[in-house]
């Protein structure tokens, strides 16, 4: 199955519940737009790509159980989960990405509550669909920056399960994989909520890749051994300027490749890229709970001593100066990125 | 009691098991070489003076146990104590710095094997009475370099546990506080042992500095958020070029605060300083059980899937360029490091 996706016969959204990877393989079945939020909030899903079909999904859902019986009352009622959708995570621009296009499209085509309540699944469906031929034609094109042997670090995941399905930074990897070339993976752990090394991990197990899992800490060795030949991640939001956001501990990975003249590459679909924001310095970043920090267990036993305390940023920003490349759906775009991106974005969206 | 000290009641040697903290103060009692060896491969002690002192302690040991009655093989049996504990831990220099020094003493002064017995064991307490003085000098000298209501990256364990008492670079931390500056220190977890979150904690709650974990991820973000002015750590080995090989993940934390131009410190006693390898590239990296890396568990299940591989390295190498400044005993050191550690280790040691 896909990470989220319509269950047609019950008219429920079915999502991969990420939090129980690799142990358990569950499926939730979610039935109102507060329970999607809630998901994203919570990191069942998580993922730039994956939060944004999942929104979309929601408001179809909101649609579907809004009481309304005239257009405008609908139609307020679906803004009303945007809102609540759109605060679930506030870094990956993603979410409000897949909204706005959802109530545009309602805005311009559905005239009556029934045109409205359909039209919102099919469009989130489409959304969905069209989030995987990305992801595959991104693939594609960064496939071509892997050559046969290389040892590539990759941080936090990005795989099936962080889009759609595909992915984007891991489905380069799993295309050049598939393309015949021999990689293999260092996979950083990726601190506090290891989704390298729970989920990265499972994924490349999966697919036949091979794979070791670091700490974080250990990416700058590996880089500075002259064994590793690129870093591959995703992106939670991509400034106009070429700063990336993205899982924290990437602006340290990728500083550390840069030091060591290895190039850097972002792998993201056009949605995921903010030409509203000049630069990453603008970047919303998310601050979680401290007990994503604080709650291990190290050989059976809590690690921190009681009554400490964490800080929690979720996200960092990459300046666009240690970024090689980024990968997108339009092909690979070099600096510098102000011209370069903007001319993706409309390659890919007409603009 | 101190982190590692002679009973001269039971002429045992006690130790803190660091393995045990936050969660339970366990003292061991060793009672030969071997077990020191043991202890400190496994990590029940761990820092570079610390195992120096262990290793002193473990020869004193292994004199008192050895059944010769003739100076010739006592001495043999010493030598082969020496070569086992060495080996334990490859890259701190410590180890064989406290080894040589016992030998050359013994060789030097002790006839009988009486004599011998009994100056092993007086070098031995020396060496750790002396590492105390020694910390406490350079805590007064990196205490200058941190200034009121200063925030302060921290990584790894380096006090009191990391040293026979008192500690290295959190020894300088500690002095500042005592001296009435108000510091906050963020507190590097440090996978995959996570020293920082289990020890520094603790040493801080203990001493009620005011600290906050973070994940080693998170170092970058904060460095570059301009709400941090220093960074310090310790060091298994400078060479003599001062590249300084330490905890995996400190060459990322000091690339990151050089790239947002905070001071970086190393702090170590001369007797970390090996000035015969020219340069940290020949520095050896221990690689540990990949166990360290893949034994987690968060919030109650194992988080890598099944089957799955680690690579551990210990130890990083960061580059002269990096590190601002050397903290020894004998004043702070500063660049150009050939010529001045040098300089420091003769005035410390007498050339």
């Amino acid at each position: 199955m896909r990470t989220v996706e319509w269950d047609y016969a019950q008219n429920k959204l079915r999502m991969i519940d990420q939090r129980r990877l690799p142990a358990e393989l569950r499926v939730l079945e979610l039935d109102s737009y507060n329970q999607v939020a809630q998901a994203i909030q919570s990191m069942v899903v998580r993922g730039a790509p994956a939060i944004g079909a999942a929104a979309a999904f929601g408001l179809a859902l909101a649609a579907r159980h809004s009481p309304a019986s005239d257009p405008q009352v609908l139609r307020r009622d679906i803004d009303q989960a945007g809102q609540v959708l759109r605060q679930s995570r506030p870094t990956a621009v993603n979410l409000s990405w897949a909204i706005d296009r959802i109530l545009k499209k309602l805005s311009l085509t559905a005239n009556s509550v029934d045109e409205i309540r359909h039209a919102s699944l099919v469009e989130a469906q489409k959304l969905a669909d069209e989030d995987v031929a990305i992801n595959q034609r991104m693939a594609r094109y960064g496939a071509e920056l892997i050559d046969d042997g290389d040892t590539i670090i990759h941080h936090c995941n990005t795989g099936a399960l962080a889009a759609v399905d595909w992915g984007t930074a891991l489905g380069v990897i799993r295309m050049a994989h598939d393309l015949g070339k021999r990689v293999h993976v260092l996979v950083d752990e990726t601190r506090p909520r290891l989704q390298g090394a729970r989920l990265t991990a499972w994924e490349l197990s999966q697919w036949g890749i091979p794979f070791e899992i670091i700490t974080d800490n250990a990416a700058g060795w590996f880089l500075s051994s002259g064994k590793v030949q690129s870093v591959f991640f995703g992106a939670d939001r991509v400034a106009a300027n070429g700063d990336v956001a993205n899982k924290i501990g990437t602006y340290m990975l990728a500083l550390s490749a840069a030091d060591n003249h290895i190039p850097v590459y972002a792998v993201v679909p056009t949605s995921t890229i903010d030409l509203s924001l000049p630069n990453g310095g603008m970047i919303p970043i998310e601050e979680r709970d401290e007990n994503e920090v604080l709650g291990l267990t190290y050989h059976g036993e809590m690690v921190a001593p009681a009554g400490a305390h964490a800080r929690n940023p979720a996200f960092d920003v990459t300046p666009n100066r240690l970024v090689s490349a980024i990968v997108t759906e339009a092909g690979v775009v070099y600096p510098p990125y102000t011209i370069h991106l903007a001319e993706a974005v409309s390659t890919s969206q007409g603009g």
